[in-house]
């Protein structure tokens, strides 16, 4: 070990810059990642790199336990069969944190592609500040003890204005104001922290492991209402990290009051709570309808200048499914086609996420791999 | 010359791979670009280049014509007073074309810098299709006869979708389906060529020239309306290129009908001829103002949404100047703040272009700086 910190100085093995080593071991790791049960030589064709730089990251990776020689390759070719490789999605396990609950903080223990192998739900009871931090640190250390492999790291999607380097600007729901919470949450426990907006998890996560495409909105609808954008393959953080919060936009020029002090806004209408309110007085599965399909409206008219600025290809839905994926889902797909150019974006597929309540808890996984493996 | 088809093979200076090779000589030219009067020992600081690099580097640009030398160093420093280098923007010019408008269809011969040097500006009458793309190619043979240096390129915003690979895919007001403008120009010109949306092109020289922020909207108002994105210093183009294309977002429920066979669209009371007509049939100055203010108002419902969403820092309006610097922009700017939260919007930045009227001309400049030099 003593001599690792001589390594840049002094190379022992054949030179490679360490930037480039680790970008190639990132392609070699993406490739293995996205097909399985490819041979060294398989990889040197695919990336680009000579054979034998594809030996030495493989060695290197197998002693880190990221890929395992499974047998002999399926592929045909001449010559003997070559080994088969892997990525070992269960070489370490990640750390997922969702703090966007209305009343549970929930937390899960992950395996490299999402799988989660252990859940930790907290009650929030109202907790906000060093009380809803000291919340976080409880799911950090219970999640810990469970693991049975190494950890990879933390990844944590929180509510609020969250900039690139973690710090939570504002979350009123938690009560927290300029929390550089991936540095605490870092410094308590030892491990790498990753930590975004809860919306901009989900549409990672929905990227990632969704089947999304390229040019995507996810609306996240819960206790609130916020957004996660991704255009040409990127996230959108905005020039002051409040991209996606489009809840206080106003919609209708008669709408209800807000709690923001305007009236019409976005989430007066299209809230969980806000809805189940309005559910609960409708009299008749009519009226009941009629509700879900004006939320929708309401929606459509929010999205459509969206769509038509950004030509979107994808909408996706997260949120309460027996309120969203029927009437509400059905009247945003009219409205959106009604106040956009057919021609443009007739094609627009809006669909609810495929991914259930775990969106954040994958995105945060998500995150964490990409930050410290470069896969995604 | 002989020798050059060879020279990736066979190279006969100090070994510096083509691509990196190219990457530095951007590097220097962009750095001489931005700041004037540089010695190669203060490019070398800059850049991070050898000295060597940077002396071989600035011998080819030299060569080129791009970089001159001009007197002695202004920079204090030990030793005996370097040469200061300048970057020659009247070393080659540039053909710029602005399809956009109404009647007119414009050229310009422009310095690297965007200077005008020469206008050709051809009536339209009407034509379109072939008859429109002779127009095209008249102006390019005219400005080329007229060029007094070697030509570096031809930049065109065109109407329409454009594809990243120059074609138009769809100008009705050109009569144009799936054109690819680019090629016909580049082959019949021999030179150069780079095509873009209108809207996109005006974007990109507010953002090049205009001192626009990295998070910003060009809401363009000719004859139709139509925008251009840039989120973090990108362009946005779209899932189907056609970002930006908002005028046929419906926006009110009570609007007049459009061309487009909708109701409420944008363009019916925003783009320039509804306006005009619309002001003609006022019979006070009052009723002038409110038509101008009611104009404002559905532009920030349109863009309230997307400045929600993307968290836009400014939004730059280019068009007549009589129509939109007024009342209209007062309102746009009065119904951003009523539709979105302060505490996120409160500070986006709404004005007129500083470009006038040849916005386009000078992003289409922009274009080919940045395509053939590496420079922006």
């Amino acid at each position: 070990m003593d001599q690792s910190s001589g390594r840049a100085l002094r190379p022992t093995r054949k030179v490679m810059p360490e930037e480039a080593r680790r970008h190639n071991r990132a392609l070699v790791l993406q490739t293995l990642y996205t097909t399985t049960g490819l041979s060294r030589a398989d990889l040197a064709r695919e990336t680009g790199l000579t054979r034998v730089t594809v030996s030495d990251l493989i060695a290197e990776l197998i002693v880190d336990g990221l890929v395992v020689e499974a047998g002999l390759s399926k592929r045909a070719g001449p010559g003997k069969p070559a080994t088969a490789l892997e990525f070992d999605a269960n070489a370490f396990q990640i750390i997922g944190i969702d703090l966007s609950g209305h009343s549970l903080l929930r937390g899960a223990l992950m395996t490299l592609d999402g799988r989660v192998v252990s859940r930790l739900d907290v009650p929030l009871r109202g907790r906000t500040g060093e009380d809803a931090m000291a919340l976080v640190d409880e799911i950090v250390d219970e999640l810990r003890l469970a693991a049975t492999q190494p950890l990879l790291g933390v990844g944590i999607g929180s509510p609020g204005i969250v900039d690139l380097a973690g710090v939570v600007l504002t979350a009123p729901n938690l009560g927290w104001t300029d929390r550089p919470l991936e540095a605490e949450v870092a410094r308590r426990s030892g491990l790498p922290v990753v930590v975004a907006n809860d919306a901009n998890v989900a549409a990672l996560a929905e990227h990632s492991f969704g089947g999304a495409s390229s040019d995507m909105m996810l609306l996240k609808i819960g206790r609130g209402v916020g957004a996660g954008l991704v255009v040409a393959g990127t996230a959108v953080y905005g020039g002051a990290f409040a991209a996606g919060e489009i809840g206080h936009v106003v919609v209708g020029d008669d709408g209800s009051e807000c709690v923001c002090g305007k009236s019409g806004c976005l989430e007066t209408r299209l809230a969980a709570p806000r809805l189940d309110a309005a559910l609960a007085g409708a009299s008749s599965p009519a009226e009941h309808d009629a509700i879900l399909r004006e939320a929708g409206r309401w929606v459509g008219i929010a999205l459509a200048p969206i769509v038509g600025a950004l030509n979107l290809s994808e909408v996706v839905l997260s949120g309460p499914v027996q309120l969203l994926d029927g009437p509400l889902v059905e009247s945003l797909i009219d409205t959106l086609r009604a106040r956009t150019m057919a021609q443009f974006h007739g094609s627009v597929k809006v669909r609810m996420t495929s991914l259930g309540d775990d969106i954040v808890l994958r995105g945060a996984a998500a995150m964490v791999l990409s930050r410290e493996l470069g896969v995604s």
